[in-house]
């Protein structure tokens, strides 16, 4: 398998530590998209990804698969015990349901400060990313407040249970604890009254996963 | 189990459209809520949801569920038999790639068009939805802008094969029949070259889940 991405960055991270959680990374071929140089906003980037985004799994068949979500459910389910996306109906939904919030009240959020509101990955980028218009600044701020909001939203649910889904590590801590890096690169900071969010961050830069991703 | 919703809205559409194909409509409850009022947008309704959207599932144990994603999941896997959300590793992977472009590009595209650029559910609630920013208007029109090319994406895609996610229906070819839905209530048309689009969507109309949801 093919994976398209840049070392380093938030959403390729989340999928190179679903990779290390599986022990799949010898199996993968990385392919590097240069993300400043706007590579994966021209044509031959977008006949793999319309969307335009990295990471991109590109499945033995040539099948090209875009979306976090989308490449952890391929690659959590390959050798049938799906530990990253839930096991039972239940666990499925808790995961699948704290994914999503993961993504638009932090990660997407940070996202969109990062490129709306700051200079982002530079000029080259910023033309596709956030052309010109009046209210660009003050849309990234609203985002930027999303994300604290969102910060505070998982800290209440940290204090309540020991993962971002329930009792054990799933693909949603992976998306929460790249949200912070990513918040963390941006210059959001965790309020520090979030006592409970900032806990689980230590215990999850421990986990070998996340300190030895692919 | 008992459903959070407004008969006829388009995410709360997408969950009666999987209760209609899952056979799965006398086992729901169902309790509206009053999005015009903004009821969801008020401490009660965010204890359950703290997104503040509807639908929500609430499961026999108490537990709630929102997010149609995180819902369709569960709905779906209960009979051990998911026909919408996939079954092999690659089935699983492109239904939630095309899920989530079936969200990014078309259905909260028009929804961001609709809450900010038009009157929305009127000023109850717009208070909430789009508080008085400079860049408001122009931000919906881009995003409608944005929907308008995800149709033309979606045309693409249903060039080449019968469904969204492929060579049969699944959860993304739900979530595009809404975002049209959508589209049509908040006056965005569908360009006309789109025909495969067009012709696409007339055979899911005729689904009996469709011309039937819970
Ligand atoms: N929803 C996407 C998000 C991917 C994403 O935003 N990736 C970033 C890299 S961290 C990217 O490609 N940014 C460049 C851009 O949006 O132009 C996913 O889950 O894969
Ligand atoms: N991503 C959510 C979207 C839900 C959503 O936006 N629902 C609409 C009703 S169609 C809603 O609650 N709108 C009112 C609001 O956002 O205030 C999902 O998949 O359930």
């Amino acid at each position: 398998m093919k994976i398209f991405d840049i070392p380093g960055f938030p959403n390729p991270l989340r999928i190179r530590i679903v990779l290390a959680e599986k022990n799949l990374a010898s199996q993968i071929e990385f392919i590097k998209v240069d993300l400043p140089a706007a590579e994966h906003k021209q044509a031959a980037f977008l006949a793999i990804n319309p969307t335009g985004t990295v990471p991109v799994l590109q499945l033995d068949d040539g099948t090209y698969i875009s979306e976090c979500t989308a490449i952890t459910e391929y690659l959590d389910n390959l050798d049938g015990n799906p530990v990253l996306t839930g096991k039972s109906p239940k666990e499925k939904a808790l995961v699948h349901m704290m994914q999503k919030r993961a993504e638009s009240e932090l990660i997407d959020a940070v996202g969109i400060y990062f490129h709306h509101a700051t200079p982002g990955l530079g000029p080259a980028l910023q033309a596709y990313k956030s052309p010109d218009w009046e209210g660009r600044r003050e849309w990234g701020e609203r985002s930027r407040d999303k994300a604290v909001a969102g910060m505070r939203y998982f800290d209440k649910v940290l204090t309540a249970q020991p993962y971002v889904a329930g009792e054990s590590f799933s693909m949603a801590d992976i998306t929460v604890w790249a949200g912070l890096v990513f918040a963390g690169f941006a210059n959001i900071r965790v309020p520090e009254e979030c006592t409970a969010l900032l806990n689980w961050r230590q215990t999850i830069d421990e986990r070998s996963s996340v300190k030895n991703p692919a």
